[in-house]
């Protein structure tokens, strides 16, 4: 269980690291929606490994299959079934970890819930579950800019280890992104980064970070009051990426030093609009979106993968020492980005019909 | 929408800050827990309005009562429905915020969700509604107690505004939190955080703060990998909760600034357990409990409520003023702690009947 | 589990034939409908005991009351919460019963399952617990009607025991049921229905019939592919009801000697509308509406409570007699005819509303 | 929407008739269960095309690839995805229905729901979708027979039009059914089965006809109260194949025309077990099993595909004609037996799954 996002949008994914291939199955996507095999690879590359000398050198292509769904290039309303076979697969690498916990990997737990694992590169564990999210993720954001033209959603690199990049939230743009394989935005913070990572790499570390994603353009009115708030089902699509460790939205942790009267957002008549003067709300109040842009923070740990030897038990309780083998990421947050979108999208776009849901007819 | 919570363990809230009442039904709750209706007023009792100097002063019994579920002390398996009425509303006071949203409340964003609200007092989106969570989290909590006979949920004020409180996760005990009207178990820090609520109050102004959360005694295997990853769900609990901005599990915010060598936990024996030698993880590898206390902490904004004379907007798009009135806060946390728990208990006995549901019988 | 009906207007239902109360919680409705709690009681009416010489005469005046959701009139789009008390309950009539199982009732299954039972008339497992689907029908008709000017939903008795009633299912009007108290709208098969009941009644014995149901004014393309079809979503609601054991849409269990050459319903031009020549698909292709009306039918048993000495065994395993006590009814159905109705209705707004999300906006 | 089935053991299918593929996804299957490719294709080859001189001739191996949750022969706990690649498609068989409605098919409504519409074949419409669910069946089956050893479920034809088998229900097996081409044990009936299939066949007809299902060796207790009553959830089922117009469970619409005295079921002890001497409920009381055999059966229409030509309207909304082209089965009813069988493991495994949350632990 626990495979399957969302209410109305809803995704399941499927796959181990090694095995027959991995994919997703998109349920409840509006038809008439133009949509490609290229429109979707186009994000699986950006998450793809071995894109640039910072990411695991594994020689994955991710070429995704679309099964079903889409006819004469526009989706049908039924079940978009999108399918990537795994090529470079080298079981053989794992031999060890097939006997042994990799420390701050999920090998124990999921040892301990299900009695059995897949130990060949994490298997359900591994990232490479994430391929099936990025698909629907590119699919869930061609749903939203038909909904709402104004729509993007640009996310970015805002922290690597100690080095915190200057980026104004209000006007970065996608292609800023893309300009340096960091994905962050602020080129000259973006080469120091680099700088690091490499370094780490070499000394067989890993670092963590920040990613940052402001959606724009959205209608007021999308989030569920109490459970479902927007910035609740945020939060649970951040948390459930691999390697993160925290979520915040708008003013964030730094709301508990602030006072009330400089939190609060201040409305104001701008043209026709009611618009907000500040933005520590994170353009959502009491769980809907207020029409500012929406911005959240993820923290990103150290990848559990390093060069060292570290201790650790064996499966028949023994203890015992391991040096990890296998390729890996020193720093995964450069093919996160894609990842933190994705997630983004999905929520945006299943909260935007459920809206639509109970909005757009009876008015 | 989005007023039901859990998949197994189900909980549906209902209720305005003004109307007939609050309450909850419980669905999928198992058989045979004793429970009465004082196990359930002793937890409404620590969020109750007017407890204590820092709080609200709006008179509220919050007097639940059972209607079903409970047969001769003990729980049929059957919904579990338990109501409360409310009794010191006082609408009048909210006669200006009929036609003019307050800033950073959920007025505006209601009213362009459904083209009306509830006015009174904040309506669905006042933190009242959250009686029903705190009595269902009672319930919760009992399952788990005869579950996981070492299971204890302790939770607490870590900080407010700049006051951080220095705290032992490993030992603190819930005796040690109720000592004081903070919460804070550090009685030297709970005496500063008391002066400054205080101090904010007469001023008019208003605070925010960390609480933070230890569950202890959870068997391994707990939590569903991929979406419903355990802190996934935790991370969607506490942001669907009023005021909270922020989440982070285990070393959270802080592990963007470690490398993995420092942040892995090294597996070690200790006796016949398979246990880590540090805990950065908060418990949960992969998304799976891995048997080590599971620990977060929940950043609360400053409440929007203040005496301030604040710019706002009409509902007939005028620009206009607004001064607080109506009863309220100063500082939320004292009175989220006890949420904060119930939400934690909802999650984790959500999760140990979908791990019992596999688990439990093909062993 | 198992209270909870409906994806998008989502219905959950609480309360034991004796205890507390009973009631339901209704989340997802449309804001902005008109709703009064007399629109609510007047189906309850319909359904209560003791409304004329064939039901029960079990006194409960089934008073509802509606605790959130409304205000001023009209749905909040919050969850609308409606409790209606216990009253007139008699737990001394069932103390035999705390040890028997009495045949052909729940008594012995939910034993079987929670290993614990409210036997005080039935617990959950009495019909009692349709109260609040039918609270909660009244208000989905109330949305439908909304979306539907044209929409009306006729439900009547069609047959009780071996009497069959003559009716013309396209022209029924809901005045024509309310004509007599077996809710027959074939005045002579009424009569003949009436005397049986008592009949039956006074010998001690119980009869069964069916009831048929038919929904006209909806429009083409409601209901989802595959598994949630809206004949399948049907059936789930009519088999959910108590002493219920089949159910067929259209030309149901009669298709199954029909041919296909008979049974197919051509298209043809009607004005501007594509409509159907016959209609054996029972307003229903593929799960989706086609605009025709919907109808379908509705097996009951005979109640289990009778009059009569009857073998059974205790709860403690020993071969056993019991002789019913307790007032009950001697035929369910014309009190079953707003249950029918109702469930009807939400599996109808649920559709309706799941439709809308995809299918409203994007045209 | 509505591609998703189950609450705990959750199937998710894919695939339109043309395209590259059909398939499903399992989520929530228990770990360690022993299954292969082999037993899936078994249950594929009974629902296949071309495997009898009674069905279509479309060439489909339906060759299954497990994709994924399978390691080393044995259910990782993780989804397990099944993907079969649609191979003997003729897209140019349905040119004429791209602009025409084919009578009693599906065509029209999805074209009023989704405004596109796969006309290759009736699209996902099709029975070909079915393919998932057999395969998702088998593996349901695996499971159940884990958790409880006795446990089998036969399914058969038991009248095709106006030829009713005469079968002993509580002792028919498996390999009786599968003795001939219709699936009729009833060795005599089912060559006038067949008999009558092939003429109906050559008159360019279709037929149809009643499968009956019985499921024995399942616990007491599996079932939940109220809207997911066993009998409801396997209602909806089976309302859900294609083709399908009713379904009775026990007694079924016989129950009508009974009296109580008559249906209801006395328990009597039988050795250490609670029984019921007769079993008119079919194996479930207020909609949890009684550990009688659970018999249930569901009606099938003539299929909608005749060789005759029909009235209809073309998308353009101009009466016209047409003649079915394509090839399609006279009678579903022999390959739609290992679909109502799965339908029905589908159901009981979920529920089991569901009863053993709550109920396995905690005694």
């Amino acid at each position: 269980m626990g495979n399957t996002f969302g209410h109305l949008f809803r995704v399941t994914t499927f796959g181990e690291s090694h095995g027959g291939g991995i994919g997703v199955v998109i349920d409840g996507c509006p038809p008439r929606i133009a949509i490609s095999e290229a429109d979707i690879q186009r994000e699986l590359d950006r998450r793809r490994p071995g894109q640039s000398k910072l990411t695991t050198q594994r020689k994955e292509e991710d070429q995704c299959e679309i099964l079903s769904g889409i006819f004469e290039g526009k989706t049908l309303g039924t079940p978009i079934a999108i399918a990537v076979r795994n090529k470079d697969a080298r079981p053989e690498d794992y031999s060890e970890i097939a006997a042994k916990f990799r420390p701050s990997h999920a090998d124990y737990t999921y040892e301990a819930k299900y009695g059995i694992r897949n130990w060949q590169g994490g298997g359900r564990a591994s990232a490479r579950e994430t391929v099936g999210r990025v698909a629907a993720g590119a699919v869930a954001e061609k749903v939203l800019s038909t909904l709402y033209p104004d729509f993007e959603i640009v996310t970015y690199v805002a922290q690597i280890h100690d080095i915190v990049a200057k980026i104004n939230r209000s006007t970065v743009k996608m292609k800023d992104v893309e300009k340096n394989i960091v994905r962050c935005p602020d080129v000259a913070e973006a080469k120091r980064m680099i700088s690091l990572i490499e370094q780490v790499r070499d000394e067989g570390d890993s670092i963590g970070g920040v990613i940052e994603c402001v959606a724009r353009g959205l209608a007021a009115g999308i989030g569920e009051p109490v459970f479902d708030k927007l910035e609740a089902d945020l939060a649970k699509a951040m948390l459930s990426i691999p390697a993160t460790k925290g979520f915040e939205i708008g003013s964030g942790f730094a709301a508990t030093r602030m006072r009330g009267s400089q939190h609060n957002d201040p409305f104001e008549m701008r043209g026709e609009k009611i618009r907000t003067a500040t933005n520590n709300s994170g353009g959502v109040q009491g769980g809907i979106s207020n029409g500012e842009d929406i911005y959240f923070r993820v923290a990103f740990k150290p990848p559990a993968t390093i060069a060292f030897q570290q201790k650790t038990v064996t499966s028949s309780k023994q203890d015992s020492e391991l040096a990890a083998r296998g390729r890996h990421d020193p720093c995964v947050l450069p093919r996160a980005v894609p990842i933190v979108e994705a997630m983004a999208a999905l929520v945006l776009c299943d909260h935007a019909l459920r809206h639509h849901a109970i909005g757009a007819r009876l008015e």
